[in-house]
């Protein structure tokens, strides 16, 4: 039997997964914070000279072209093949794709020269690399496609990745399987970046657990029943506070919790 | 009769205007999540490639020059530039101007190669830009002009721009008023980048309301007299906790908190 | 007789020293706000234009190379060079020196450009830069010396710096006296950046009181009562709430905290 999304937050914990980061400069920290309350152990480099002994060391890569630059595009590149090179998963967060014709080239860039493991956005920015609908302003999802589970399904048969769209509803496909993921938390909207948390987390879990629907999906469940308990009996009343205790419920998150709070179906595609 | 700062409030929150940052790495996280907190969606990008779609996207730039290097002083003009083009308002906040001549030299640039809406500044800043007086050390004022009222006048005057002067006491004007605001509360200098923050929320508030004395004045007092509920009942021991409120309080506050706490008076020039 | 750690903390929020960063974009945030909750007034230029004035400003000056870069590594050497035309203290965290070739040779070409007054790093790092063992994964310490205590010492003769190894005990040494700190929570390795944190709060001790042994140490342990009387009480149950509140015991911490709470013994090398 394949192990619960429980069985995997363990196993993440146990393994201490380095992930490394190439992402954006407003939330890195952020990133940085909820690697090590997931269970794994954040690194950032960008320097393209120190990426490929860094990446050779880690068990998951996660690029995120939030603030990306011509520069860290490149960075982005090399870290991506050397993971290729070493069987190590990369995570790809396509960050306002859609919003402007840059954004959109770079990860249409990224997606043919790295073999990438995970593509995990907001309904809007998947919709658009899926080609069915999709509007994105600045880095927010407007709208995704009119069928999400469509759209992840069909990103993911045209590039072999796990696909997961993040949203009310989160939906997770490998072209074969959708997972259907219901938990969070409003609250989560109102702070910047926790698309890019999520992202983060991912890289725990399929750097600790590999890459597949189940490893995705706990990934995003776990981060979103945690979202759930930071606002329990009224205790965050403010995006800031929320936050805080966002992060600190995924700390303390135990095998009970997720098994009792999980909201997860799966269906053949 | 005009609007008052918590008509514009609520404004801002209908509106939810897109900001773009250009701004400095310290801070820059602060600065999303304070744009959240007013009511607005904050996007940052630097790279050139990228910004003239995002800044035609957005209701409001704001350049802040923390950190600034001379592939972002660039970008900072190409934004500038376009936003312009696009009738987007630009704000400028001139960090550690005076400090340094790079920094005065770069800022003076900006405000020459870009017509700037508005100029926010501490009292050192401001005053060293109006050539009146005005000390900076890092980027923290130590003294500004004798006469800080004189000094944003002066600076608007010759500008075009409505210029902000922040401290105990904040002036704002566009040559011709003169408003004088008394909200805020002595922790906000325990924070880093509270400064910043301010030209984010005044990006929100012209981006929404338009660039008047009232708008840029209303900006700056909704963002102190959340600085107040934040310290009401002694609630934040600390900078940190201090930071965590100021942002909540934002987030929570209500017209009629704004309506009985604003302290402003306005004045001819 | 010597200044005691409190007396030194005293003397740190009287002069309120200028620190000049240049630090990584994960966790600069973050080393700004431990700057102010230190007694400090921190400010971060990178831009090789804008560094000779700042540094000729500044009581000290921190390098961290936790995200160098080409560009960021030469603003280093600038700064270094530029703090030692001008008497002014420079503190070296060699972020992840042993994980990557790159960057270890990073930090032996500041150590030799620049005469660095403080090195301080994790006990992986200082045991790598010092020959005598020492493993570092990522930007995390995997094992220092088994003698912690030679390794500062040695690296300390060899360099003519003071060299402190941080860990669940700290060590601190110029080659002739040997400081031993107790002081700590375990909570500390589950923030990003406790470590640059540290660096930091050194560059307000030394830029206040001087380099020695007993003002690096007192840096050390000023921020490791901090970080005790932040889990007092089971306060904090969570290292997003544990980070707000260990930001609030530095400001707030009393010289009879310090007083009592100081476990410190000194050894002649």
């Amino acid at each position: 039997m394949a192990d619960s999304a429980a069985d995997m937050m363990a196993k993440v914990r146990a393994k201490r997964p380095l992930v490394h980061h190439i992402t954006n400069y407003v939330t890195v920290n952020d990133c940085a914070n909820v690697c090590i309350c997931a269970g794994g152990s954040p690194v950032m480099t960008d320097e393209a000279l120190d990426i490929p002994e860094m990446v050779a060391l880690a068990s998951a890569v996660v690029l995120n072209i939030g603030t990306l630059s011509e520069r860290t595009l490149e960075s982005m590149a090399v870290a991506g093949r050397e993971a290729n090179r070493n069987g190590v998963p990369v995570v790809l967060d396509p960050v306002g794709v859609g919003a402007t014709s840059y954004r959109t080239a770079a990860a249409r860039k990224l997606m043919e020269t790295v073999e990438v493991s995970v593509i995990k956005g907001n309904g809007g920015e998947i919709g658009v690399l899926a080609g069915l609908g999709g509007k994105v302003r600045g880095v927010d999802s407007v709208s995704g496609s009119d069928d999400a589970g469509a759209a992840v399904s069909s990103l993911a048969e045209r590039t072999g990745a796990v696909v997961a769209a993040t949203g009310e509803t989160d939906y997770v496909s490998d072209g074969k399987t959708l997972a259907i993921l219901r938990n969070g938390s409003p609250m989560l909207e109102k702070v910047s970046g926790t698309g890019c948390m999520v992202s983060s987390v991912t890289g725990c879990y399929v750097g600790a657990c590999g890459v597949s629907v189940p490893s995705v999906s706990a990934a995003v469940s776990v981060f979103n029943i945690a979202s759930e308990k930071a606002v329990e009996g009224g205790k965050a009343f403010g995006p800031a506070s929320f936050r805080t205790k966002l992060l600190d419920s995924l700390y303390g998150l135990s095998g009970e919790d997720v098994g009792e709070s999980l909201k997860m179906e799966t269906r053949r595609v």
